[in-house]
């Protein structure tokens, strides 16, 4: 865990962020074998809800700062959404331990001041803050679950992969880009600039087997996976990645 | 709604909180009319939704600031369950007018000075407060909901009457009494303080007749039996009310 939150806090590998759209497509990338990367059981999941908690959390806060009662109405579902993921997780937590808050706990700091990073300077970059990262921490957390052993691997990606109702947050975002050109180019700005923390946050959950290079080159295609989706995300707010 | 808000702003009627549990059996005064004082069904869906929508977003911002996973988790099932609450009387408001969203806007400003007003300096007094004024204002559409004509009236009786997941509330903070007394003499005091600002919103869903004479007596038994609801949910945090 130590090694964990250290990584966090001092990041030793440069991670490359794409700025165009990635000149291969991804499908064509040969899929890591994601059973080296998933960590065990019990840590994933209590990582997993705890992103699902943030999620429900900053979509709970976006909400309550929305400028009016439309804006509210079209933030509940994404609300909703992450926080039956977080209890379907917890669920299934509570399968394996008696406790799953003392699982839960020691992923708090970590993402918490994540959080702080990337939580923006105002409504609009919040939500698209909860947009993005909540979109790759679901495509990441959904790629590691193909390497959990037994059932547990199929109910998480279902659980993950369940409707999250954020294609509300993207028309909110759309529309406002629409009316205001100057917003649009913040929010790119914006939208690169929390993609590096979001991975770092990803990589904090991957097992790593202590030899830096071999890490690196498993990683990779997970990560560009992921930046693909990012790229897509990012397409249908009509900003450039 | 220009009278109901002014109503919030500069009240005219002294409302009389009783400080000790009151000597009567509630449930022995002679019921009130309650088509009398039940207002049209459009708007009193629309306050009542915000009110829903007001406890989530009350609950989710105390998610956001508990001190821990344990306190979080405590909390998700109320914040849960407002939420759907609030979905289902958007719902039934969609059965009557094209645009819920347009019924509730007004609601808006008094219900959020309201929410201002009760939030409370610090997490026990927000939790609290919740705990309290939800509980008077889900009493408070209960029993105006009676008055609704023909299948709404079953149904918002229905919604409303659903569990609200708030003994968690309850629970989280009857230990935090026990554990601290000092606690327990300022939440006391924070509980009382909370009623007077509640009944003026309820107040101000009330459709009254325009006698101040009249109205106050088809209100009296409507608030006592509201107050004997606060009584007991004070008493069960072993809080004098």
């Amino acid at each position: 865990m130590a090694r964990v939150f250290g990584f966090l806090r001092r990041p030793t590998v440069r991670i490359e962020l794409p700025r165009l759209r990635p000149r291969v497509d991804p499908a064509s990338y040969p899929r890591v074998n994601l059973e080296d990367l998933t960590p065990e059981v019990i840590p994933y999941l209590g990582q997993a809800a705890y992103v699902q908690l943030a999620v429900f959390e900053e979509v709970s806060d976006a909400i309550e700062g929305a400028p009016d009662v439309p804006s509210k109405q079209r933030l509940t579902s994404p609300a909703g959404k992450a926080l039956d993921k977080y209890e379907r997780l917890v669920a299934e937590l509570r399968r394996l331990v008696d406790d799953p808050n003392a699982v839960i706990g020691p992923f708090t700091p970590g993402i918490d001041r994540y959080r702080a990073l990337v939580k923006g300077s105002d409504w609009h970059e919040q939500l698209l803050s909860v947009y993005l990262t909540a979109g790759i921490l679901d495509d990441f957390f959904t790629l590691l679950a193909s390497g959990l052993p037994g059932d547990v691997s199929g109910r998480c990606i279902a659980i993950l992969r369940a409707d999250t109702g954020r294609d509300t947050i993207a028309d909110v975002l759309s529309e406002a880009i629409s009316a205001d050109r100057m917003l649009g180019s913040r929010l790119a700005l914006w939208g690169r600039r929390v993609v590096g923390d979001t991975l770092l946050v990803a990589r904090s959950a991957i097992h790593l087997s202590g030899n830096p290079a071999s890490d690196e080159q498993r990683i990779e295609p997970v990560f560009t996976e992921i930046v693909a989706g990012h790229t897509r995300r990012m397409d249908r707010l009509g900003l450039t990645a």
